[in-house]
């Protein structure tokens, strides 16, 4: 493209960017009447619609003028507070002025690449990893380092391979794709391990509301204040098309994060912040989160009985104790992209496993969304894999 | 900052990234009582208050999880569709796919910096420029060439100085911060230059609609459809604090803008763009921004007013046609940002010019916003001014 047009040259960068391999699956799997457990969005029966009337009526009937004039890059004052007092209370020692609210969490990924990520520095990442965290990174032409995992996350004896990186992005609490979750153990072992190498972390988490048998350990940045950026969302946990999330940073990186948000988009939407603030400032979240846990729990235990029932040997996966997430692997030499046309044949969808690894993808791997779909639906859905899969096995 | 901290080692962009002067110096200038001509706010008695309640009623009565949920990266459909009506009823041909809706227009000059710009690669701004934009395209570490210009904007004459750069950034409506607006003439022939050079065109509109004796000349891009990259915003006929604005590119720009904003985040709000289509669908507008017209129009008058009736010979400014800043030049010798103290002591706050020059800034250069302070005020405002600038004189 930057040849073939005389006029417009692109940065080097754009050949980075690529659209994003999920998205042209889901235009692929988007038929009417499929079984769709290839989505990555929560389920909008969880959004407090009630809550967000009032709080809006609230916000415009009380503030108006303010949540509608351009405000602080850093965010709004009170909301800040609250994450710094709700993070402190899960044991993370959180100051307000540590807190830049961004335009979802997205965007907290999109700063710190800018902040930290020059070409050809190396950013190391988890085997898999979430996708979305590849492409904010990839424009500022890293070179990805994968760090060897099991299913407990990233092992800390092989940390060195990621000696000089930049940082280590980790995704502890029922990751994007594979729903593990880091045990107490690992956290402990991988922090140390870090710390030895002068590895610094970028911790995310938007998932870690949403467990469903008990609460995920403390976080890494509970643990290494100062060699932690800790990423988090509302969006999970009340909506995500009000574009809210926030970075916790070390006191070193908060002021160039905070110049990078400025120069990025001014400020996040502050009639967002406040209606947002307003919804959960009484501790409607205490109320509110349990239901989405109680919610999503019945879909996970459904999904884990249709796998049980319907899926042929040699075929492999963990029950995730939260997130919204199934990763299975299928039988070694079953390759999951060229699976998923036959499984769309048969009426359901789901996301291949291959673009979530930086390299070395594990072809048999793939990802079920069960947050969305009613569980009869989901008993449906894996009857189909299944039936898709033994065809060719 | 890179080499004082050995755990965190930062881009080395992040040399180029700092606070904002403006908004230094808007701290200093924050005291009680203080006639502030300094800020670059719209006035929030412009903000449609009852027309977003009722939109933000609606969409939460009519698509509450639709609006809630996560949406698609280009924007809005309905809204891109809004965008493309708007600006091909003024002349510029627009198709919605060319329409990408950001997170503010500030998103938009990210986006055009990230996709169009490499380390040592160069871009034209003008002279004097917005501050905004050299802050977005800063991260992206080119080259910043400074391209000749008188009140009508830049000389086409001296367009070639700008050979090779990636694109000219040109503010041609009431520009912030000198105010001027484009003539007829100038704009024919800064396209002609432009497209005789190769030079593409990065045009950013944010008060085009902002006009108070005439509508200016049609839009650049309206005469290099795909030579121009065009940015707007409903910051300055709405409310800022939604964050919506919009880039309208090139068909072999629009994929890589699209890829940049979805790694940058996601999308932009879903439930702002749906307000503000339900706001301004049916015509809302139409009787909207000429109140917001008629506001303005008076306080300009009253700070021409003033300043006629105040300002010490050898100090020179154009009245603007339309936006929301005067351009004052002081009498040759005196510094605006060494006098900005005095003028403080006075009662009064300015912003001075020089950070709104890439190089070679003009030392007597001041700006001065007249849409946030009563007309009595500006009064009282700009005989401060005069009188702290008598005593130096």
């Amino acid at each position: 493209m930057t040849s073939s047009n005389p006029l417009w040259r692109m940065a080097r960068r754009a050949a980075r960017m690529n659209p994003s391999v999920i998205r042209e699956i889901l235009k692929v799997t988007e038929k009417p009447g499929i079984v769709s457990l290839a989505g990555g969005l929560p389920s909008p029966d969880t959004f407090p619609i009630e809550a967000m009337r009032e709080a809006t009526a609230r916000v415009l009937q009380d503030a108006p003028r303010e949540a509608l004039q351009y405000a602080a890059s850093e965010g709004y004052a009170p909301l800040r507070e609250w994450v710094a007092e709700h993070l402190t209370a899960q044991g993370a020692q959180v100051d307000a002025a540590q807190v830049l609210i961004t335009t979802g969490s997205q965007q907290g990924l999109d700063l710190v690449g800018k902040v930290l990520l020059d070409a050809g520095s190396s950013v190391a990442v988890e085997a898999p990893t979430y996708l979305g965290a590849l492409q904010a990174f990839a424009p500022y032409e890293p070179d990805v380092i994968t760090v060897p995992c099991d299913d407990d996350g990233p092992l800390p004896d092989g940390l060195h391979v990621a000696r000089g990186a930049r940082f280590l992005y980790a995704l502890p609490n029922f990751q994007n794709p594979s729903g593990r979750c880091m045990s107490e153990p690992r956290r402990a072992a991988l922090v140390s391990a870090a710390q030895a190498l002068g590895l610094p972390l970028v911790e995310d988490n938007p998932y870690g509301e949403l467990w469903y048998d008990a609460p995920p350990p403390p976080s890494l940045a509970s643990r290494w204040r100062e060699g932690t950026v800790y990423l988090g969302s509302f969006s999970k946990v009340l909506a995500p098309g009000l574009r809210l999330g926030y970075v916790v940073a070390p006191p070193v990186l908060a002021p160039k994060l905070l110049q990078a948000k400025q120069a990025a988009d001014l400020h996040t939407p502050g009639f967002n912040q406040r209606v947002v603030h307003e919804v959960i400032r009484n501790g409607f979240l205490r109320e509110h989160v349990p239901t989405i846990r109680a919610r999503y729990k019945t879909h996970r235990d459904a999904m884990q009985a249709a796998l049980v029932a319907h899926m042929p040997p040699g075929c492999r996966w963990n029950t995730p104790n939260g997130g919204m997430f199934f990763w299975v692997e299928l039988p070694a030499g079953v390759d999951a992209t060229a699976l998923l046309p036959r499984a769309v044949e048969h009426g359901m969808a789901y996301v291949p496993g291959a673009p979530f690894f930086a390299d070395h993808p594990k072809l048999n791997s793939l990802r079920l969304s069960f947050v969305t779909v009613a569980p009869d639906r989901i008993e449906r859905g894996i009857a189909m894999l299944a039936a898709a899969l033994k065809e060719i096995l």
